[in-house]
């Protein structure tokens, strides 16, 4: 491999044997060079390890790419993101990828061409050959709360979901209850694995038994933790309390209590997670983790411009802290 | 006035004595031309009445403008241009303006930069300079749900908030109602009168008296409703039922009435406004106005869209339905 100190793009459009400004419309993600020559030249890139100096000289945006915008949850994260750009006077481009593990291969062309400042990604990742290509132009990204176990090497703004989850069953076991569910996102999550973990080690830690029919793995939407919540009612030994992966998913539990005939502490506890603005207004008030979306907006951006303006970045993984939120929809079991 | 089929950039140029170059900075807002410049310029262009041929050769983005971020409303809107945008090959540059009445003056030199197809303003006017900057650069604009009253030549798309008021209204007096409160936005938007007249006419029409000190004005937000209700149900003739201004309003609404001792919807029915998606997972599930956010959304972001190729459109304004979804919040008065 080459000095990527000394490696020019010269040197790099001779070895393709293309023209630079060939070189010069892949760098910058622009229509009209063959697909072919497109790769080569990218393999080339990679091969020298060169990284573009400055990508940012006429920057404008900070990129931030969904998988999908949930209304409550999204906002908070785009509020933070936001925050951050404008008092950096850069405008936001908001992308919705529709797909949870990596946005689509034409959005990748679409970030060459707008050279953002950089990428923020939410519950999303890249392959490796996007990585590859955002690194060589110095387009530096960061994902919030990754979907699954983050490369190390990858800048990640996550939550101490371990922590909610045992922070959740902890107060259900000091109320009395010892029949507790949980119901948790998408198996390949990290997050729903840690909160489930967390789940286990209350449970564990008080000597209490796991009963695996009472976890269930599904999405964060209020109709899976309906659905969730009515199968673990009809139970022979339902559970007393439930904690659920999402303020979403609690509404939805709640939801399918009231119809079963429960009230809400009384006949059954519900915890949610997240502390949506509206979780507050809930009748009854929400029970819930706080996660400080937010705030993990703002710090996804922040990191994402300290990394673009050339600072290196000891530890390029960041958990913030989440904490119960006790209100209403917790209580003593009636048995 | 000069024939505007005519006038060059050239000619515009040669009457200010400048170049060709600063006229081009100027359409394109670059930050290296002095503000007395800038200024003359625009006076010339306006004059002219010039306008660029395409403004949207290049153009990636389509800008959607906020004055805040309101969690459950916004996002609706997004979503709805998100949509529209990707089904174009575009992607939405978002910006959160922080005043109701107009963007930043910084922002319009940043929108003359990118260029974008189209500018989407929610709940949020142009002044007329910032007008006349974006025509003569070809970038249409559309403006959902005005907060005052639109010239009636600015695209604008809305949904038809007195028939929403009048609808709500005569909902509550058909379940037996005749002591109604109106929590509304504020008294300087459209929309918010144009409720409060329907919610009259309903009142007018069954021959019900209009108590002044029944109807008022806010915000739109949760804590805004909740005082006003405080404030209503304190009344030596406290209302039976209150319509209110939006779903967030209805659910401090419904908390005062909770605070005060009250049970909704039997000691007091509360109707809302926007149908936001959660409207129907809370407890009781709430009677609202449906107002289309999501197709507002979308329906600004296609006339811009048809407006940047080029077409006319015959009726700039555009008022989409409302209607009425009877849920859980709403029943007979007791006496």
């Amino acid at each position: 491999m080459a000095d990527t100190a000394r490696v020019t793009l010269a040197d790099i459009a001779a070895e393709a044997g293309v023209s630079l400004a060939t070189v010069s419309k892949v760098l910058n993600g622009r229509p009209d060079v063959s697909s072919s020559t497109r790769a080569r030249l990218e393999e080339h890139l990679a091969q020298h390890g060169y990284k573009r100096r400055t990508a940012s000289q006429h920057s404008e945006y900070i990129e931030l790419v969904f998988h999908e915008l949930e209304p409550s949850w999204s906002m908070e994260v785009i509020e933070g993101v936001e925050q951050v750009a404008h008092a950096a006077g850069l405008s936001v481009v908001l992308t919705v990828s529709g797909d949870r593990h990596a946005p689509a291969a034409d959005w990748v062309d679409g970030v060459l061409r707008r050279r953002p400042t950089g990428v923020v990604l939410v519950f999303s990742d890249i392959t490796e050959g996007f990585r590859e290509k955002l690194r060589s132009r110095s387009i530096p990204f960061v994902i919030v709360d990754p979907a699954g176990d983050p490369s190390p090497d990858v800048p990640s703004v996550g939550s101490a979901n371990w922590s909610g989850g045992l922070m959740a069953t902890r107060h259900l076991i000091d109320l009395g209850h010892r029949r507790i569910a949980a119901i948790t996102g998408p198996e390949d999550m990290m997050c729903s694995l840690a909160r489930v973990d967390g789940y286990r080690s209350a449970m564990n830690a008080a000597g209490i038994e796991i009963d695996p029919s009472l976890i269930r793995f599904g999405d964060f939407h209020t109709t899976g933790g309906e659905r969730h919540a009515r199968d673990l009612l009809a139970l022979a030994d339902p559970p007393t309390a439930i904690f659920a992966g999402s303020d979403l998913q609690a509404l939805g539990a709640i939801a399918a209590g009231t119809a079963a005939g429960l009230r809400v502490p009384d006949d059954l506890s519900v915890v949610g997670y997240d502390d949506i603005a509206l979780s507050r207004w809930m009748s009854p008030q929400l029970t819930t983790v706080h996660q400080p979306l937010k705030r993990m907006g703002e710090e996804a951006a922040r990191l994402a411009l300290r990394l673009a303006s050339g600072s290196t970045v000891d530890t390029p993984r960041m958990d913030l802290a989440t904490h119960l939120v006790v209100r209403e929809s917790t209580a003593p079991p009636r048995r």
